[in-house]
């Protein structure tokens, strides 16, 4: 219970700003208070089933958490504070009642540690797929908000997390499934699959440093998310391979595996950025001191926005595009 | 465009609060200004094909506003301004790209009468139906937001429109589909189900009018809404069938289908709400100088939340729920 409160301590703004929740209206809908100390976030993603996830690869308890996990993670690429989510779903026959209250359990569960409340939401039925869409509400003190085009040349490329891990879970639960027996080791992977941690502690340090910071989250894989940042920023994006933060449940696998898993696996939910080498030296020793992770992979260059992978001296062009899991590997 | 001009004088608050869009993120979020004056409003609701529409009924341009309209109208129901709105949206194959951006266009001519942005979404893939959600954000003066539980005995019930119309039209659309020939009369019905009208105007003036209002929107037909309103306050309400505002192209239906249309049919997205009696009696002089509708539909009364329909100096006690559309008549 320490380690928690000390965890909400640190992301709660420091401008004592209270979010209040005025009243919920039925399923629907919800009041709550604005204040002009801070700009307020919003976000929206949509899990379909069979599309991105599947059942015999996440629980129901996991679908729910999954689901505002990811939205947390886009607050947290915005240096954003969690205050808020609506929960809408559209649900087929084949579902149970018990597996929906344990979908809403799921994100009941996420929601406790970040003090969010959900304040609406609609569930209607559909015919074929469970589709899921979370709204997610957050505040940022103002001008504190990060976005993706503020990489320059001469920045440093960083990650707050182990890459390639969800992508090397998923991998195991489609040859195992959800009730295969894994080692420790493969626990590991398939739990950054089913349950990722977004990274908001992380995006509120960044926000609240007052470096020039530019920001994202790795949902698509470092690849695609660094080609936003080269794409936001106008610049040339270099990631050293040497230097990708891989978990050592992946030793085992070959390295161009570990890289292709890194580069084009996605859905770790970690942060990526760019800062000034000076600060970088700076947010390294902030991290440090919390227990969080904060490793460079990779630099900023002038040239047409593009991303390269460095490996033994080797310079190579990098695609945008991550390959779709379920397409390639399902 | 005069009128048009008139209109958004009208609906917007009078304290001076401009919102204020501090930027979109990509496709998937965005930060706006917060303010200490008002409160926000955030609403969510979701359409699935075949389930809540059926492209032989709607046009993708149609689909679209109205599933924004239904969100417009969630946030008339609290007497909100419209500001912001997101479109989560599970797209099957059998879409073309030309109908998606149809739909995109529907949404976006209602949110230009309103001034709201789009600043956000997601788009994916379905196998099935597709599954559209929209999130709409309002604001409302502090303290100003209309509820559900201000119903009490002695008030007046009334609407803001004609009530069965939609449900009439979509009987029409269903019996000639969407290329049918229609009268002059049943195309202001088919119009009233594709094209709903929120009535952010009725809203914004019952929000600022100073009086104890109950509000709610008659999206499940005025039987389940006014059973929404009799729960949340506590009361029992009289709706008076005679008084029910029933569109002249129904006349020629018999007495008890305009009743059942009414009651039972849905989605008119007009408001319903109570009134002190000397309170509506203002408020029919303010709504008639605006050329605005507002019908008293009946009263409340102490008792046992329940609902009853007074016809012919007979109380017969009326159940919750309407019926489905598809399920019963599709």
């Amino acid at each position: 219970m320490e380690d928690e409160f000390a965890f909400i301590s640190n992301i709660t703004p420091k401008r004592s700003y209270q979010k209040t929740l005025v009243r919920g209206i039925g399923d629907d809908a919800a009041v709550y208070s604005g204040t002009q100390n801070m700009d307020e976030v919003v976000c929206v993603d949509t899990m379909v089933e069979g599309v991105h996830f599947r059942r015999d690869t996440l629980s129901p308890f996991q679908i729910g958490k999954k689901g505002l996990a990811i939205n947390i993670s886009d607050l947290a690429a915005m240096g954003a504070v969690p205050t808020y989510y609506l929960v809408s779903i559209a649900v087929p026959a084949a579902w149970t009642e018990g597996e929906l209250t344990d979908l809403y359990k799921g994100m009941d569960e996420l929601a406790k540690k970040y003090q969010m409340d959900l304040i609406g939401g609609d569930t209607v039925s559909t015919k074929d797929a469970l589709v899921l869409t979370v709204t997610a509400i957050g505040i940022v003190e103002k001008g504190r908000a990060r976005f993706r085009d503020q990489a320059r040349a001469g920045d440093r490329l960083f990650v707050t997390g182990y890459v390639g891990s969800s992508a090397a879970g998923l991998d195991l639960l489609f040859e195992k499934s959800l009730d295969g027996v894994f080692t420790e080791q493969e626990q590991s992977l398939v739990k950054a699959h089913q349950e990722p941690k977004p990274h908001i502690e992380e995006g509120r340090l960044l926000a609240t440093s007052s470096k020039r910071i530019a920001l994202n989250d790795v949902s698509d894989g470092v690849a695609s998310e660094a080609h936003e940042l080269a794409e936001s920023s106008g610049v040339r994006i270099v990631i050293e391979a040497g230097a990708l933060p891989i978990h050592e449940a992946m030793e085992k696998y070959s390295r161009q595996r570990q890289i292709d898993l890194a580069l084009f696996g996605g859905e770790d939910f970690v942060l990526i950025g760019t800062a000034q080498e000076e600060d970088v030296k700076q947010l390294q020793v902030i991290f440090h001191k919390k227990g969080l992770r904060f490793q460079v992979i990779g630099f900023v260059e002038e040239g047409e926005p593009s991303v390269w992978l460095k490996e033994e001296g080797q310079l190579k062009k990098i695609e945008k595009h991550g390959y779709n899991h379920f397409q390639k590997r399902g």
